[in-house]
């Protein structure tokens, strides 16, 4: 078996992760330049990352997250939230990006700014968010694999209450809707769920060739 | 650098491909494997892969793709479709593979299916698609680091016109909404976008920690 194949083997949703083992922060680093260098459609970056190191704000989000033990006691914990909207002014700002990293003039950008702008205000609020949400679903699927390949453990969630997520983080003026909690870390010896037995379609009830 | 960052530096969303260099037939497996081995939320794994083989249909989605050649000319191209609708009897299915897996009574599941029906009952058609849409984007974050590990290049695509995909592709009648086209396989050497520097923002305007 290769090693990526067997990285994702390794991997599953732990339910009980060991609260003393901590990630280095040579390995946290490479977790956040995973979510740094995540493809995004047209290269927006609609998302944020909020890394929640305050104990007093990881149990507060344990209760909105019905209980669920793993925000709090995971090494770190990952809030992805979405952009709520897409603002002339964000398409702006990568213009910049664009600017300054690639040395072309701002001008030569009109084309690619206004063809964004056009197809972002052309659709409804609801449809922005939907949109800015998968986005933060391609972050969450390349750290999931990223971790995998560092041997850390990931408890990918989305069943917490987001409007109290946005409260306890701050985030409410902010455009910013949480999307995932992912907590990371190592999972704990007790933790039976690791040995049961992945469970997963056969290749032939998934894929399809025509 | 280590290899992760490495990997994921290298990739881009290739715009030519070199149509005469195909995947070997181990790697595409792994490609494969890695969309089977996608987490996904209960596990329901609610997208299917279509490996579209077929010259003629690999041109007329291109038409469909708004003139994006990479979808005929890369090596393979997959089409990752999520479910229109989540029924009782896809749920029925997961509980039989989690039975056989893991060789558990039905009976003893019930409580965890009776769950994810009641869920899935209590959302409207729109959000179900939406729910199933964002779980294939988790597929599209593993696969392209899949990608990236193996030194396969990828297209992500969310540019098309997905009733035509649908007819093209013979899934009107199937619960299939085509949501991602990922074309796989080498860059052209004349793709002068592999040249371009990567643009991302500074990771302390993506992450903030509280």
């Amino acid at each position: 078996m290769n090693k990526v194949i067997e990285d994702l083997n390794w991997r599953y949703a732990v339910k009980k992760f060991n609260a003393e083992k901590k990630i280095s922060n040579s390995d946290f680093d490479t977790l956040k330049e995973s979510l740094r260098l995540t493809p995004t459609s047209y290269g927006l970056q609609s998302f944020t990352g909020v890394v929640v190191a305050s104990d007093i704000l990881r149990e507060k989000l344990v209760e909105a997250s019905y209980g669920q033990r793993q925000v709090a006691d995971a090494s770190h914990l990952f809030v992805l939230c979405s952009y709520s909207k897409i603002k002339d002014t964000d398409v702006d700002s990568y213009m910049q990006l664009i600017s300054h990293t690639r040395n072309v003039r701002i001008k030569n950008l009109d084309g690619f700014s206004n063809r964004i702008k056009g197809e972002m205000n052309a659709r409804s609020e609801q449809e922005i968010l939907n949109w800015s949400t998968r986005q933060t679903y391609i972050a969450l699927g390349q750290l999931l694999h990223t971790c995998a390949s560092l041997r850390i453990d990931a408890t990918p969630m989305e069943g917490f209450d987001p409007a109290k997520y946005s409260e306890i983080l701050g985030l409410s003026d902010k455009n910013l809707t949480p999307t995932l909690a992912i907590p990371v870390g190592y999972r704990h010896e007790e933790d039976i769920t690791q040995h049961g037995a992945k469970v997963r379609k056969h290749l032939d009830d998934l894929i399809q060739t025509i």
